[in-house]
């Protein structure tokens, strides 16, 4: 079956406490809302540091979470000089050490990963495409560069677009865009 | 069969003319061969620069070649604002604009290109390898992020060291690094 795709480019998740200590009372106004519902990109941009080099113009993203998460490539991990793991979202055992300074403050945290594949999918969208009890799938891609990407990890929610989400380097790897369809291999 | 990774990262050949416009009489020193036989990381470097940005420090292969070419990943070509296709090594068919720079002058060629995944080979290791007649095969690249990249390309020169060249795109999205082994699938 099809899945459309979403690329994500770097960016930064982060919990109350933390957003204080970047933003102080500046509030977390949205720019845009995300194909997944209740998220969005926010006006608020943050400029992240490892131990070789900064990245500006990061995105926050929202709502807040209850965990600080800054989601990169592994070609931002090379230029950074962060050596992030890679794991499903919310997932910091391991994560790389990097630093987040904002408008008004400065942290670092244990907080850098580089995301699994996933496709978000909620209750009904595993009924319609067969997918109930499935954890784990691969994606084929066409194309010049295409092939298949294996480990692309079901990732559930209450409400979900469904939708498989590549970063960067997943995506520029094979030539794929934002709102290109691929094929799901079960 | 096994064949070792060879990642390579944005680089740039140069036909005499293009060399003389960019570096007058500076000669094209060695700093460290290559892999493949009588190819060389040369001491110089230049700047790149397409309709958006520009990246410096880009390395100087030799020898020089009868055809001069740059060799950037996708990453690369949205940094720069540059429109390259996927390519063999010299073919140029629709190549993408771009400036480059040295010490002496800068010239504009129709030079970019995306590299198409290929393995070096020559006629003693297609028939080690029984690979003879074989043109495309697929590579399987295991780990976290792993999968099957398709249309890789034979390349077969007189004389080779059997490796499969990949750019950044491809080795960080795979999460692999240079010597590496991987699985060619025929």
């Amino acid at each position: 079956m099809k899945v459309v795709v979403g690329v994500s480019n770097r960016h930064v998740h982060l919990n109350n406490d933390d957003y204080k200590l970047l933003f102080g009372d500046i509030p977390l106004t949205k720019r845009n809302d995300l194909t997944q519902p209740n998220t969005f990109a926010s006006e608020l941009t943050v400029t992240i540091t490892g131990s070789k080099r900064s990245i500006e113009n990061v995105r926050v993203l929202g709502p807040n979470r209850s965990y600080t998460q800054v989601e990169i490539s592994r070609t931002d991990a090379y230029t950074l000089g962060v050596n992030p793991p890679v794991r499903n979202s919310g997932d910091l055992d391991g994560a790389g050490e990097i630093t987040i300074t904002g408008p008004v403050g400065s942290i670092t945290r244990n907080a850098a990963i580089i995301a699994s594949r996933h496709i978000h999918v909620d209750k009904s969208i595993r009924r319609e495409h067969n997918l109930e009890g499935v954890d784990i799938v691969s994606v084929k891609i066409g194309g010049e560069k295409g092939g298949i990407i294996d480990n692309v990890y079901l990732k559930e929610t209450e409400e979900a677009y469904f939708e498989l989400h590549l970063d960067t380097d997943d995506a520029n790897a094979h030539l794929i865009n934002q709102g290109d369809e691929v094929e799901i291999i079960i």
